[in-house]
């Protein structure tokens, strides 16, 4: 086991039981009576990475004394999404490299990628339909849908360095956060019922959510793929303004913001993130992120404070950490 | 209105309310908070066509003496599935036109594309899960993942010219008629109960839909894009072996055989459905499809028989004879 699995081993120990039995689902899930399906599955399989969403389900379940025998399915359910989020990020971006793994859509093509990213979500749904309350059907066919707009709008909203922090985090909580936060809410909710605790489950979610997107927002600028697990720089390939940049970008002359410009925009510019770390000291930027993302964390960790000790809740602690120092 | 638009309506006279109905709630789920989703479903809109799935619905509701005030609903889900798979669709084979609208990844791209349909899916889903019963939930969601194995499927059986007709039908089997299939049997059973004749009325649906992606695939190759309102020629463009192509190629001799290959995968050809037109005489195998299609319309309305007479189930009939008949 690498250093990196062990160390989230740790920290989901609470719910170790659970975790397996949720990658028990994830596996039957991730196989189908078709013989080139089943294949196309194999590959995503290993795409598996670090399981903070499932995890959060089943901490969350714990951590407020609401955990059932349907939660590790839940959990599975929950990284099926984000599965098929990934398969169809993976044409968005054209990033090359995922978790080391070629991508569906550099293995087979984009057709296939587009209709394997729609199976998963069907397969995520279907499943959904046969537990004991409707509660998971409506809160990821909601939040699928709030992924999507916050994809779409952050897709739209590219080479916009004017953006404001507040428009930034929108678009991020959409595309990011609203996983996390219904992962929480159904881990401190499902079937019902509990709604306070609920409520502050989704916001500790809401908030970690947040601060591990603008964390890897900060590693696609300084990490390597080989650190990172996946193509990096592709926010810049892509024009993604991203908050470390629009910090720098705010703070710059007139004659720096047209280099930065440049740096996203001229045609034909190899390895563009590292271009712009010759170009622009990205340090101030980097830290404003990183400040933000520590006190998304500390109101993380605030809302924890509310619930009773327990080792789940230790561990969902422990997650906040891990979400702020992972250098992956 | 046109003339197609005044047949249909004519068609569906007997649920005409209740088509008003599923409009208005297609209306609004065209619409988001977001401007710019909000933008794009303005466009996506526009691709809604002949509107058969939805229709099949309030028609299988009223032939069943099934209709519930939900149908309306039901039937909006079941075409914004539809139109989820279209747009998806038509990043899958780079088809350029569509209902004589350009195609969502033609104006913004194949990003936006993946995205608007996934959000489509999930809020058809999401719609889903308000209706009484989980019927709805359960069936569209399995459906949809039946949808992507055939297309998947299909998509990997490409120049394949040795398909026999029943793994062809399979595949079309699949991708499309699984979904008039569970058009019809939510119209006859939802929200739960009437099993025999929800069994019944999903044969009708599932051959009715095989004859109708048969006289597509016929389209496909003798068509022209004028009158059909999309890219004609795809199929023989993408690789896709139909059952036309299947039966002609199936009675030809090595030569032809081989010239028909060619005109399949030669690079640089231009236009490839009329070459292939004018390589071999599709007829023979033209015909042999609109047989099957007629053979599988025939099944469906002994099957419709076994119903009483009333206005709903002699448009069912209808809508039967429409698919053969149909030049666009």
């Amino acid at each position: 086991m690498s250093r990196s699995k062990a160390l989230l081993a740790e920290l989901f120990a609470p719910v170790a039981g659970d975790l397996e039995r949720m990658r028990g689902v994830l596996t039957d899930e991730l196989g189908d009576s078709s013989p080139v399906v089943s294949d196309m599955l194999d590959h995503v399989a290993r795409f598996r990475g670090k399981e903070l969403r499932g995890a959060l389900v089943l901490l969350a379940g714990e951590a407020t004394g609401n955990a059932t025998d349907e939660h590790p399915k839940i959990a599975a359910i929950v990284e099926m999404i984000h599965l098929a989020t990934l398969v169809h990020d993976d044409i968005l971006d054209g990033a090359e490299v995922r978790r080391r793994v070629a991508c569906v859509n550099q293995r087979w093509n984009n057709q296939v990628a587009v209709l394997l990213g729609d199976y998963l979500y069907a397969r995520a749904f279907a499943r959904s339909t046969e537990l004991s309350s409707r509660l998971t059907s409506r809160l990821l066919a909601e939040t699928t849908k709030v992924i999507c707009v916050g994809e779409i709008e952050q897709s739209t909203a590219r080479y916009d360095f004017d953006m404001t922090q507040e428009r930034y985090e929108e678009l991020i909580g959409g595309k990011t956060a609203s996983l996390y936060a219904a992962a929480c809410e159904l881990g401190a909710r499902y079937p019902g019922g509990n709604d306070e605790v609920g409520a502050g489950m989704r916001r500790v979610g809401y908030d970690l959510g947040l601060a591990f997107q603008i964390v890897d927002d900060c590693l696609d600028l300084t990490g390597t793929q080989e650190a990172v697990g996946k193509t990096v720089g592709c926010d810049v390939e892509d024009g993604k303004v991203t908050l470390p940049v629009l910090h720098v970008y705010a703070s710059a002359n007139e004659d720096l913001r047209g280099r930065i410009r440049d740096v996203f925009t001229l045609p034909g510019l190899e390895g563009r993130a590292g271009v712009l770390r010759e170009t622009v000291d990205l340090e101030p930027g980097l830290a404003f992120a990183m400040d933000r993302a520590r006190s998304l964390v500390k109101s993380a960790l605030d809302e924890l404070g509310q619930l009773p000790e327990s080792p789940a809740r230790a561990s969902v602690e422990r997650v906040c950490g891990f979400v702020l120092d992972r250098s992956y």
